[in-house]
């Protein structure tokens, strides 16, 4: 074990960024060993290390989605037909791809297995909820004072995936789904952005993903909703990643499912919802925004293990000597907190080459790698490596390690969020103002060139529509715009707000 | 207010448990706003307070699973066909009644919607994951370094019921699986053993409900296994309810997914298998071991509000005073830890009359509520209700009742399991020895007269096959047994162990 390992002649990963994003993003996973496909076409398995930074992610937004007033609760997996022809907008727009559940029985017939006992109605696999949600609320809400009603839930949907992507599109995923009926407008649109600010919080905050708040052109809203908030965040190949939405829903959908309320003047009102929603996809973004060639880069809040210790022992002797002392070391980091849980510290004591081993790590991501042999043990030091800098190997005396462990790991937050940003808004462009310049920029396909375009658009449907062909789309129209307005980049009309253009997940 | 209010001519709940045991079931649960029907046949809505429940529940058995040295997963939702049939023991013994996914797509045909896109094969959704799990540990293990394999996951299961019931049996319920693989058959016993013993933990010492521990006969097992270990439970109609069960599934799983590895001395061997779950009809078992005709009474772990607190106001200047007050006490009590959580204390400040809203909580079981009005402040005092007493309401000094609360949770936890296990062990009749008085046991159906019956039995088919005239069936056979044999209850045979008889959910 030197000091100075030297840089090796080529990365970890298989694939570079550079040479290709998407192959890039598949080793990534299964390096870091995340998930992976199932026998089911579009549905995966995701292993310990993905599920473990799905569990750190929803305990945090869990917790806030409590402190913002709402509960959880639990809906059925299964939407009679009948619910979701009501709601015909919605059908129209996207409830199409769906699991659709003929059968409640198998038989066995010549040996094999065959459907049977149809059901009178087929049933459908929740896409999303607001149909069944919106008949318990029709029940629930009667006077005013049943209002606001205000509720989540961590589910499974399912929306069948003809081109699946782990973590990005597949058939079957996992997200929380926050369904809220107000009895004012006013309350639920508050309601609406406080939510779009909660996953702004969670994006930055605790995934270190810069993201641009803003609003979704109507082409690009939810089917139903009145107004579609998004986060929009940017992936290494500049492509935008939209990672979380927050829709105000109007009166469509209480009307839809007759929710409404007495109110206090004895008068029946409609009530006005909303809903919003993340989900695992959230992981296919961290990944996309955090890795580098050598691997996966978890952002400490919410890697399973913040600092792996491996103890270095070439015999039985030095194991005698080296592992109580990796062992010790993990309790006392384990006996601190850092972002307000405690700290994951973990030994990996398998039997396996000291090599082998750090760079199963470094490509799992793991914020800290800290080796530990008798000779720095003799010294009280450690061999300290973080996945920030993984040529910069340091030895810290163990104790003034243990003492910084919050600092150290609150600092590789700070980098990764910094680093991202950086690496952002540097491809945010604002110079382009024309059409040619406007598709030339969108026509290289070089992973350098790419990015967001941030320019005037006069909001009309037939220049988004124009946009098709160039594979673009209008991410949002960002809460920050200029005191004026100016000419739209497509069609050089006036127009009164700048959009985000980019290519997208 | 007064201080003692009567003992009212009737109870909260319209039903008693002596004059309609299930009827006061679905009542209890109506009433404490726990759960109910969907618009699916057999699928229910977990409402808040339900909901509540179970993630306290999950957070206790989430914390022992990692403990024990598992980790999360998750595992698709859907299984082909193919893999069900693999398994042939397992398809002939229970998976009949699934929900069978056919098509992957809705479309609108003269104004309804109808399946199209239909499946090459269908799909199934999980009634229990060991096919698709076993398809994924036969690619995880290569070598015996790769074990033992122990994971778990939180899920989704459906299995089509005829005759639902809410939490005991729904066409859909969560739970957990944990599936392991080991390279000796001594280890993947012991952890069979172990996950029998933590869910023993769970259900006394979390849910406080007495459990008796045992092995399944033969004809009870999971289909497939080798062993099946049980928890069992006597509700207060004295009828039994498996609570939990592990199972040690020998070499049948791994040969049905060739789940195998390379030993040490380069040999392939089969890996030995278990899985073990429990599931939201613990909530059923909650209920059932300790309601009462005034409604639910919750364990003190697992209430969702521990503490609620009702500021007593009849005006804005009387309000001014307590609301304040009200918040400073659910402050003061929350900073506090109870059972190795943040105590959960609640200010209902909703615009609805006291004793409304006393009952309320009362229904909901609420383990206590705290009144407290302006006169009660002027004394530095409120008013204490503890849900296993709501005819002793006492008044107690603010600072007192508030340094004492983890106490006052702890004994109304130790409170609740006493009472319990005092109802359950005067019920498991152990002087029954003949064929005659066994039948005249079982075939009074009166209330009082419920329970189970502990008796020698000679673990025969033919015995037990017999035992389903009667409504019986062998619960299990229990770890602690007499030192020596005796003679068969139903047969009069000479029998080794004795077994726990009862009816059952």
């Amino acid at each position: 074990m030197t000091n100075k390992p030297e840089k090796p002649k080529k990365t970890a990963i298989r694939f570079t960024r550079e040479a290709d994003f998407p192959q890039w993003y598949q080793e990534v996973i299964k390096e870091a060993d995340m998930a992976e496909n199932s026998g089911v076409r579009g549905c995966m398995v995701i292993k310990p290390w993905g599920y473990g930074i799905w569990e750190n992610l929803q305990r945090r937004l869990d917790q806030r989605i409590k402190e913002t007033g709402h509960e959880n609760c639990y809906f059925p997996l299964f939407i009679p037909l009948e619910l979701i022809e009501k709601e015909a907008a919605h059908v129209e727009g996207f409830a199409k791809e769906m699991a659709v559940v003929t059968h409640h029985r198998l038989v066995a017939k010549d040996g094999k297995l065959v459907p049977d006992g149809q059901l009178e109605s087929p049933l459908v696999v929740r896409p999303t909820s607001e149909t069944v949600i919106g008949e318990s609320f029709a029940k629930w809400v009667r006077s005013y004072r049943d209002l606001p009603v205000m509720i989540n839930q961590w589910a499974n949907v399912v929306r069948w995936e003809m081109r699946p992507r782990m973590f990005l599109r597949t058939s079957e995923f996992l997200w929380q789904e926050g369904h809220t009926a107000h009895a004012t407008e006013a309350e639920a649109r508050t309601e609406t952005a406080t939510m779009l600010e909660e996953y702004k919080k969670l994006a930055e905050d605790w995934l270190a993903i810069p993201v641009i708040p803003g609003e979704k052109s109507e082409s690009e809203r939810f089917p139903g909703a009145v107004e579609t908030h998004t986060i929009e965040a940017m992936m290494q190949d500049g492509k935008a990643l939209q990672s979380g939405t927050s829709h105000y829903l109007g009166q469509n959908f209480a009307h839809a499912a007759e929710i409404k309320f007495q109110d206090a003047d004895g008068g029946e009102s409609y009530c006005h919802t909303t809903s919003w929603g993340v989900s695992t996809r959230l992981i296919g973004a961290m990944i996309m925004t955090h890795g580098d060639d050598d691997g996966l880069r978890v952002p400490p809040t919410v890697a399973p293990r913040q600092i792996v210790i491996l103890p270095i022992a070439r015999d039985a002797e030095a194991a005698a000597l080296v592992m109580p002392a990796a062992d010790a070391l993990a309790a006392k980091l384990n006996a601190q907190v850092a972002f307000g849980n405690p700290v994951r510290a973990f030994v990996d004591k398998r039997d396996v080459g000291a090599g082998e081993k750090r760079w199963g790590w470094i490509k799992k991501g793991a914020p800290v790698i800290v080796e530990m042999g008798p000779r720095d043990l003799e010294q009280g030091t450690v061999m300290v490596t973080k996945r920030t800098d993984i040529y910069a190997k340091a030895s810290e005396a163990i104790d003034t390690f243990a003492a910084a462990i919050a600092q150290t790991l609150e600092g590789i937050q700070a980098q990764l969020f910094a680093e991202a940003k950086a690496y952002r808004d540097a491809r945010v462009r604002t110079d382009i103002t024309d059409l040619a310049a406007f598709k030339a920029f969108f026509a290289d396909e070089t992973h350098a060139s790419g990015g967001f375009v941030r320019a005037y658009w006069d909001e009309s449907a037939s220049s988004e529509e124009s946009l098709k062909e160039l594979g673009v789309s209008v991410r949002c129209l960002p809460y920050d715009q200029p005191a004026t307005g100016g000419t739209c980049v497509l069609t050089g009309n006036p127009a009164k707000k700048q959009a985000i253009f980019a290519k997208a997940y």
